[in-house]
């Protein structure tokens, strides 16, 4: 049980996890180099306490003292209240959910790790977008694919637009990075995975693909707007596209993910 | 073929379609009752003028003069070139894609009129996220969906922000509203459609209930969050889930929609 303490200077250290939130490029510095990754709103921190996340820290403002009394009760990290305003003041922005937690990252497995138990893996390149990475692991979660890989320049998984659009399945769905890029998809290969990209130009359809009956399958998305690389498509056993209709060039990454992780888990 | 005419002033008349584009509540109010929208980017511009839309005027700083020289070629409306900084003081935000035009409705035709032609539609309750609305018609333009019905508290699919997340596809795929809710997916049945709600508590699996076998299939998804109304569901002739894995209590109502699109068109 934790003892919730007002705070009410926003240059208090005990509040340093929490300094200027919306500035990403800070953000992706600190929070690997530190270790830390910010969790927001009710929901997604009982995800992460669920899924074996260490609380460093909580941030709450009062009135949700008594939404998050069970937490506080369970928790050995301190419980720092704040007002309103001065929780904006700290982070940069108006706190809508007014409970954030700084959570203690964990070690990224490898992927080889990852490999050794999957069926269906998604490999991501160059996904940059916090909004379309949380939601592609949260069509992975819900449709059912053991693990995710990324690319080396894709974004953090653990940043908190991420796991927020996520809506915490970034704590549910295991992922590793593959690095060096692409080469490191040999080993994907060599686990016993057949490796699909999923590409406008696809020679062969999703459906005539059939992905749900291979015993292992690696779905390559890329990114919105490009898609994967001329790399990325050459180190791939079979390009396959999702047919479309009314003259559309590419679905949304998202769509797209959501509709391949679909169809290699439909029987 | 219009003549560019430079304009300095904010209050400038000729720029009235294009004031205050980040006011939600006012331009949900403006645009329909003065029967305009406002198309942005290069792109979408182009889109809509090639769907047929008679554009009222356009506005261009003056780098995309060029760009847009053989849309200017072919236009009878008024061209005005502003500033950038005068474009961020009109429409009160900083204009990326330093392209808009105003664009005339035209008339919604009859659900009745879209249901003749068509074998799959998707029916949408309650989606009042402009961004999701968007990548929805993206989406159902992509996998080949015939239109899109709309319940009456359903978002514009006109709308600025609506148009860009579609990427134009608001324009390619026909859509009308179904007015008295939920009763008039009377209709929909009576033109010899199965009405399939989508939702997390279905009784049957979306694999099971194999829609792309039915001659002719609504989809019904309900807004993220809540999800069909009691009302809608218990208007549909069967109530399906995509089967969730890890947990996951639903799917974002973008990806379900994606997924259930491609069902229902896959062989």
């Amino acid at each position: 049980m934790s003892e919730p303490r007002t705070v009410t200077d926003p240059a208090d250290p005990r509040l340093a996890d929490y300094t200027g939130l919306t500035d990403v490029e800070l953000r992706r510095r600190r929070e690997p180099a530190e270790g830390l990754f910010i969790a927001e709103g009710e929901k997604v921190i009982r995800r992460a306490l669920a899924a074996g996340f260490r609380m460093r820290s909580m941030l709450l403002t009062p009135k949700w003292l008594g939404v998050m009394e069970d937490v506080i009760a369970e928790a050995d990290a301190p419980v720092h209240v704040v007002e309103p305003a001065l929780a904006e003041q700290v982070t940069g922005y108006h706190v809508h959910r007014g409970a954030l937690a700084s959570m203690e990252r964990q070690p990224l497995p490898e992927a080889a790790e990852l490999l050794a138990d999957a069926r269906r893996v998604a490999v991501l390149e160059g996904l940059i977008d916090h909004t379309n990475l949380g939601a592609i692991f949260r069509s992975a979660a819900a449709l059912g694919m053991d693990a995710v890989l990324l690319s080396p320049d894709c974004a953090d998984p653990l940043y908190r637009r991420a796991v927020k659009t996520s809506m915490g399945a970034v704590f549910s769905v295991p992922y590793a990075r593959l690095d060096p890029w692409p080469s490191a998809l040999d080993a994907v290969r060599a686990a016993g995975f057949r490796l699909l990209a999923l590409t406008p130009s696809g020679a062969e359809d999703l459906a005539v693909a059939a992905p749900h009956l291979l015993p292992k399958a690696a779905l390559m998305l890329g990114a919105e707007g490009d898609g994967l690389t001329r790399r990325a498509l050459d180190a791939a056993d079979q390009r396959v596209r999702i047919p479309m209709a009314h003259g559309v060039d590419s679905l949304n990454v998202g769509a797209a993910a959501a509709v391949a992780f679909y169809a290699v888990n439909s029987a």
